[in-house]
């Protein structure tokens, strides 16, 4: 079985979604922990500017300081413009995360800019980036369907992917931003996309709006997609989407994955104490299950 | 594609593991609710002895009043015993539900009896039902794991469906009480036993502990089940099995399946309602995520 890569978004796509502040100490605390677990990927925050979310004010910090530690994991950290990269490549980031969304009222909202527009942009910028020597991943956004517009046209999918491909952009991940995705779908698109390429690398981001969540990861995994983007406890959903869910738990993910072999590098006690401390700190119910349950050790 | 049978378990596996009782005449709306929007079979409740789970005591009654009512829907019972099937028989009860754990442990707390003892008198009393007339469904508890035990034969849950099979009882269902099932063991199970008669017609039941639910249900779709049992808002939870979960909710599977053309004859928004009444009935927030998150209509 091909070796399976988790990418932890919970400090970037889990914290924006709230508005309950973070300080950096207790961020580096879970990273540390998430790094420790032997997690692949950890997604240490967004250069987005700080007046627009302000729990990712400290990104530029958390990198100068996590860059000087060794870890075994590689932090990401997602790049929205020009100004983000340049950030991201002054205090030390390793793995860029750039993205386009399909829709075009969801681009809008997140961008100012069409898809189209965006695309171009997104494009050049990637170049650049793996020009500087960075990895570099790009997304299609709301790839699933669209919370404002619903349904959105898999062959405008698939073109934005080729786009990504003509530019050598192989890195690519489909993010379902609205939870639109249902299992036969992401099998279909997956299937067409890997026959785009060969040397493509598919990553998967499912939120869970409407409970399909890990069933679209099976559906993935099925697929050949070996590469998913998780969030601890569950936390997390885009702020410019229109209704707002969590991603599938890591926690949940690898319990599920190493109960037929896979993960097995990955500690899940350590995972399960993160997302447990993540929901103490917020006080509330998260929808990730294991940390709540416990787990199955056969 | 093949129908799809929805068999809504809410007013007995959803209720039985709430502290908070609920008076006949609420149990009545959400069921007349459920019958109008269309879900196939209906499990009203159980021939308990009502000391042992109170939330159960007005079985007998409710089956009187719906009786006497038209109605679309089956409605089901679950009968533990002779006793039980007795008075399911005095009441009207369409269709009886029976089951054995595959799990010793589990068939002892619940029945005080080891599986093999309880599986004899269970397909003795099945049968009885059948020669009476009415439907039987015949189900095994903890089939893809127990909550006490852990790992369960595989082996042990064929040789409980062939026994089933030899007394003529095709109607079969697998009940993941624990909520072990991972889908490439619900395929695996669900194939071998669909290979065991061509007279088998399967259900699948799956709590949602470990967050697998939904995706169990595709792997239980891919292998040719067509029947499905849930719960409104995703409540549930056998009483005596270890750590409680919830089932998968109504209103999740049927909005999935019918993005894909099934359930198409089921009223959605009737269902979501019948959901957001059970959730504001007990106060607090409910697993499924369809009656929070809204549905989707394209």
């Amino acid at each position: 079985m091909a070796d399976i890569i988790i990418h932890e978004v919970g400090p970037r796509d889990g914290l924006q979604a709230e508005k309950q502040s973070v300080p950096t100490a207790k961020k580096l605390e879970w990273i540390r922990a998430l790094d420790g677990a032997g997690v692949d990927i950890v997604q240490i925050g967004s250069f987005v500017h700080k007046e627009k979310v302000a729990q990712m004010a400290d990104t530029d910090e958390l990198f100068g300081i996590l860059a000087k530690e060794e870890h075994k994991a590689v932090y990401s950290g997602l790049a929205l413009n020009e100004k983000g990269v340049e950030r991201g490549l002054a205090c030390g980031v390793q793995m860029f995360c750039l993205g386009v969304s399909a829709s075009d009222t969801h681009s809008y909202k997140n961008t100012r800019m069409s898809a189209e527009d965006a695309l171009r942009r997104v494009v050049a910028i990637a170049k650049e980036v793996l020009a500087s020597g960075a990895r570099v991943q790009v997304s299609v956004q709301s790839a699933f369907g669209c919370g404002f517009e619903g349904r959105v046209p898999e062959e405008r999918v698939y073109r934005m992917v080729g786009s990504y491909l003509e530019a050598g952009l192989t890195n690519i991940s489909l993010a379902d931003t609205a939870g639109h995705a249902h299992p036969a779908q992401v099998r279909r698109m997956f299937s067409a996309i890997h026959d785009l390429s060969p040397d493509i690398h598919c990553t998967c981001h499912f939120h869970d709006t409407y409970g399909l969540g890990m069933a679209n990861v099976y559906a993935a995994l099925e697929s050949g997609v070996t590469s998913f983007e998780t969030s601890f406890a569950g936390l997390g959903g885009c702020p410019f989407t229109k209704v707002v869910a969590g991603n599938v738990a890591t926690e949940d993910l690898v319990h599920s994955f190493q109960r037929t072999g896979s993960c097995k590098e990955i500690n899940l006690s350590e995972l399960v104490n993160v997302a447990q401390e993540v929901s103490n700190y917020f006080g509330r119910e998260m929808t990730g299950r294991v940390h709540k349950s416990g787990f199955l050790s056969y």
